[in-house]
């Protein structure tokens, strides 16, 4: 079995069943090196729901994916076996069942030894990861968040976990360790200064976007490369991160924010041999007419397919 | 206090802040007697969400609402007294806390004595008011039902309560009489032909878009009228019913269904003095681009307020 | 000159500059017999706006037309020149301008012995053009009218003039003769019982659209056609006669509407000799996002042409 | 392997790889009975391109789908071993190697005697089906026809070959029986009174809209049931055989065309041993907001493996 | 009474009648000190109509609302009490008959000793309520405007007042200092050359996009803030300043705009003890798919709250 | 006649019919200089179609257009006489006829010594126009290149000539001078680093999204307006290399791109008094909701114009 993408120029893109870059779809325990797979959960969301349909409309999508890194100068297939394991099981209606459903397929990917990149679903689906992954490394991980909100907050209409506090509980958990967490594009009003705490208790290197744009964007990757050193890293991209012109897809979208050229300056920056999982969620179809926020998504999973695929280097 | 809509004449239709019908907006225990409220919870659908908006959609549309019905030869303000209750206190991302807090909220309007229309929201939402009236009425309820599917479906996902499966839980708590269920614009493909036993089991009146474009609409109505009799009734107007030309609007479709002149018929025929509540769910706006699914949604609630003031004929 | 459509065989549909029907576009005193003209003025509309750009679209979208008529087995071209004439001046944002600035033109197009088929714009435009053309033919006209809504209603925000009162103007100025005013398609809730009153005082023939279901539509068709005999007539057609699933894309839609598949037999049992000028009013592009609503303006321009055309029989 | 589709009970019906009816994709070699494949070609388009997108966006509604026909009282995983065979190749650009490449598939497919539901791609693609089937079959077809158009016209742009002439090519290449042609649905403007000529000439069983309207439903089925007796007959659906209402997402929309729920009534009443193929052609998804249109394809695809699988009976 | 938002961690963002940013629904006279209020009026514009609808979208997007703003370091309900007060009385069909409906309601306001921040509405909006603040201050104001236009030219179809001459009129009125008027974001062809002519006789300071991004943001509102010193100031946001990537949804955009990025920067810039109103205008919601602009609009509201709140610094 | 745009302050921006900036409808021999023509092909794309939509969309758009150039201090009426000349033959089916087509209608445009800007269409259509250009000059002209793609890979689906091959087979039939090839906007992933071969072959200068923003933007509009010289010089403008928040509409996306301000700075330092012949191409409206794409297309004509009519300075 050939793990790469089917040829645009053999088959055209809009033709055939759609699978993450027109990889293969095979079972967990095949023998490929990272697995792309959907979360299709948006049942934690406060606002705009729909990201549910992420993973279908991030698949239909990548069919507009190549191979080659014209700044990183090489093509993924040359450094990974890559291939699509389809969907984890979630339960549509239920956050807990989900959680359990969650840590549990992704355990079973994790012992077989496998890399990752999810397709959420809502960003409480990270939290269920980050504690599969806790089961396997035995410690704090370190965790790049992109995102427009903390995700520290407390409880919501009585409810602990919702996708506003999945970091939170990451940190209290002792999942990810605080002083390892790097947040980009924060902005937004917050309900109250108290949001602020949470980062100075935990030590986090929390950037806004206006932090962001003080000075050039490789001074901060450069940062967390060195800080990640060999501690086992996560990459959580929230789509929110970019601004609603590039991502008007999604569930609760911030002005202010990214450029999806700043987001692939920051993710080129990354050398990180000790990537051992990431995430993109928050996309929502429904508010996409456009697929301008999928296409986002898809150009995103390529930057961190490349980041798996350098870390030979 | 004028139980009134605002005059489009004086204020115009697209102006002001959205209230159904353009009505007041009062607490609970206004001395209004119908109640329009909204039941904004979405967290129990199998396919497409959205519903969470419908009431504030359905709101904004209902800036078209006039007063004078032209076949009733009435004007629903000169026997009703109406307002808008504001929505329903739910919980986003958990369906048991919302089924108790949807219950305790009517329980209170119930208590108050008020009849009341509900803005959904999934069909599920529709359990938790039967629960309540049941409480109130202490025998089983007359149950008309508009909707393109049976809704008395097995557990999914392991799960017992989701929005196929309310009206199995209100038969199997004896919340509705089978015998008093009427089941207008069923169709489509089932999962297999167990899905039609609990139609016998229950002595359900089922009648398909077939079944009802084989015989004048009024032998159904005036069959409904006779049936229900001194018994307490609910309608729930599942906008599904209708067909997807009619209500693209709505989170899983099924072609070949009513059309909005038929419903408006069906709803016409219905004398129904012992009316005591009624709901229209379903609507999903991010699906609905050109609104006339709400629209759908406002000119049916239109239909229920006149079979609530034409009660008292 | 050729007065006929650009063959789609030849140069394909959508290539080319838009004019209605791919016919020539010409000045007012062309060497045609009848006119199609746009009106792009919606300053009287009292909810969604938009109709200014149904010329636009409607040209656009008649790039689909063809000549020859199935059912009335001929070929307007053979019967009619016929030619776009391009816009009427209107003033956007006054009300009073536009009215006098759209009955002078019309009096030009009307003295140069033209017949017409205008697309509005709102309703209001029509009494304009009725006034010119009762300067021409200086007695009532009879008056064939689609619509959803009476548009006989009094003053709103003080205007006497607006899109919901053209009709009752009309009748007050002696433009129309009550007895021969037909209205097809109408339904819906009024503001009031005293909505109806005008019907009586001027003698009108309103048909609902439950009147129209309850008798063949050519025994409606048969009547207009017998109390026209000799008298100058008007077809106005706004497009809210028609079903919101037809019609999406209009100001204030009304559900339980005709289908065009109704108006279409309605139109073809029209043979009128006598008419002198028509309309399509109320399209509005920004709510027709597949554009269904432009396509049935279209159409019903093309019914109208066959009856212009089919005059001479 | 179980050519079954998926439950939605089990798996939520948006998530996984979309396949057609969440059934299995397999070689074309494999051990189904019936195979539903994707021809995503829309080069012979006159007027608004996008079928290229119809296989993915209908396999991504026909999640929705399930096994049991109510009315037909079966269940069609009984009777059939039913497949997703991906698409067929086709050449985005070139109308010629396209053909080749079609025709070349299906007579592979034909050879394995499988029977088969395509769905298009623009009807030209039907043309290339039926040369393979011919070649097999050795005499001509039965061709049962849903459309707006008659699809027997001209050249246009010198271009022999295009979407409104594939009838007239299979006609003229003997590859169907003129006088088993059954045409459903046809209506709208023609370019002239020649356009009529090809009925007569081939003998063919044009029922309009208006045909289809003066008699019951299933006066035409008999009639073609008892017509194709035992001749191989192919059942080829133009989604614009819909009224617009009901199918926005098309290439060349007609008013005043079929409901879903007419073409229901047809297919169901088709008795038909002897169906080798069927088609759905002209989906565009571009121009379907809601989706409605590839829903309605879903519909028609569940009744054309009923056709199928009730075949034996 | 609170005046204060609804908390999202209690009531779900998407529940609820809408009001601006949750705010309690007051009379004019209630105890608050900034209104928050409508002004749905868009019969002056030259293009794409639809602000008629701004109200009501921006106050549903402005349930995203939240308090506390990151950079001033302040929650603006600890300064202000804050309300909504519903929508300002206009005739959507008649430009001057709103204009003295706007500006009674708006002298009523002022006279009452509150501060405002408007949602039009048309830009023409504005002058009626600058009249008002003249009316009240005695003197010409300051006047901070972004916009793409410079919206002081001449008459367009002999109407002095429409969108674009607002400003002149408030110049040849003396209702603003010509030396005081701060123009942000202008840009975009002209219809000639004189249209400049006004910046040099009224000596306004106009800083094209390309101005704005020859120096430091905090250049210009430092020269501002300076000039405005104890002169009463007025700031009037039209959402066109905003490039149409960041706002598509407005009635005459200009491409080659400022991002929400850099306007927000600019209005953080601004320190303003003299502010007596604001507006934010030319929010057209029909051509706004995913609510972008009107999100923007959302956010301007918050950073214009801010304005005041920080004004008793 | 007056080759001058109708002023939108004598008739309505939205009234009238389209044409390009309001320009009189002219033939191809009438006395202007510089053509505005359309070319509505896009038979040649890989991904999603709808270009052949953008000549009219374009036009629609235009509307908005005016003459005064702000920074160049220009009207470009006062250099230039300019018109719509309609739209270029082309077979919608057929990419070889096309090119022949356009090639035939383009050199005798050139034989009448016009000049022009053309809309297409995909980027295919730019082949036979350089053709034509090079039977006329009979030398390699120079070409400036706005794009995400390269277009110079290699045949597709056998199929030497597609959207993405043009620049190739120029380059390889001598139509244009490798080393005064000029590609601005370039960026994305590359179907393998053979990709890249071209540029060092043929010495073409190529600069992709991170060289334009190391630089400033005039440092690469000087080297090209240098190296230019008397060479005549072409312009070709994708819409696609505008990041898609810029311009979604159109047929192969990528993210990471110029924003519109970019693309006017480097328009705007432009001097090039060889400049023969420019385009636009692929604009895709289908997928365009809010006309951002054709707006933005509108304002790139607008620049490419004042080149034109600067050339003579």
């Amino acid at each position: 079995m050939k793990f790469e993408p089917i040829s645009g120029r053999e088959m055209p893109r809009f033709a055939g069943i759609k699978t993450f870059f027109r990889l293969p779809h095979v079972e967990l325990n095949a023998g490929y090196d990272l697995a792309l797979i959907g979360v299709p959960f948006d049942g934690s969301l406060s606002y705009r729901p729909g990201a549910r349909f992420a993973p279908t409309r991030v698949r239909e999508l990548s069919a507009l994916g190549r191979v080659y890194h014209w700044e990183r100068k090489m093509s993924f297939i040359e450094h990974l076996k890559i291939a699509d394991v389809g969907d984890c099981p979630i339960v549509p209606i239920d956050v807990m069942k989900t959680y359990s459903a969650i840590e549990k397929h992704f355990s079973k990917l994790i012992n077989l030894k496998k890399k990752f990149i999810s397709v959420g679903g809502d960003h409480s689906t990270t939290l269920p990861i980050l504690r599969a992954l806790y089961k396997k490394h035995k410690k704090p991980l370190a965790f790049i968040h992109f995102d427009a909100h903390l995700d520290t907050y407390p409880a919501a209409w009585d409810c602990e976990y919702h996708h506003g506090s999945f970091l939170r509980h990451a940190l209290e958990e002792g999942l990810v360790d605080g002083s390892k967490v790097f947040q980009f594009g924060l902005r937004g009003p917050l309900a109250g200064k108290d949001d602020l705490d949470v980062i100075t208790k935990y030590k986090m290197n929390t950037w806004t976007v206006d932090d962001l744009r003080r000075s050039p964007l490789d001074s901060f990757t450069k940062k967390v490369n060195k800080a990640v050193g060999k501690t086992p890293v996560y990459i959580s991209y929230d789509i929110d991160c970019l601004d609603p012109a590039y991502a008007p897809g999604t569930g609760t979208p911030v002005v202010g924010g990214l450029t999806t050229y700043e987001t692939q300056q920051i993710l080129r920056g990354f050398h990180l041999p000790t990537l051992v999982g990431a995430d993109i969620v928050e996309v929502s179809p429904p508010y996409d007419p456009s697929d301008i926020t999928s296409l986002a998504a898809v150009d995103t999973m390529f930057e961190l397919i490349n980041i798996f695929a350098g870390a030979d280097k």
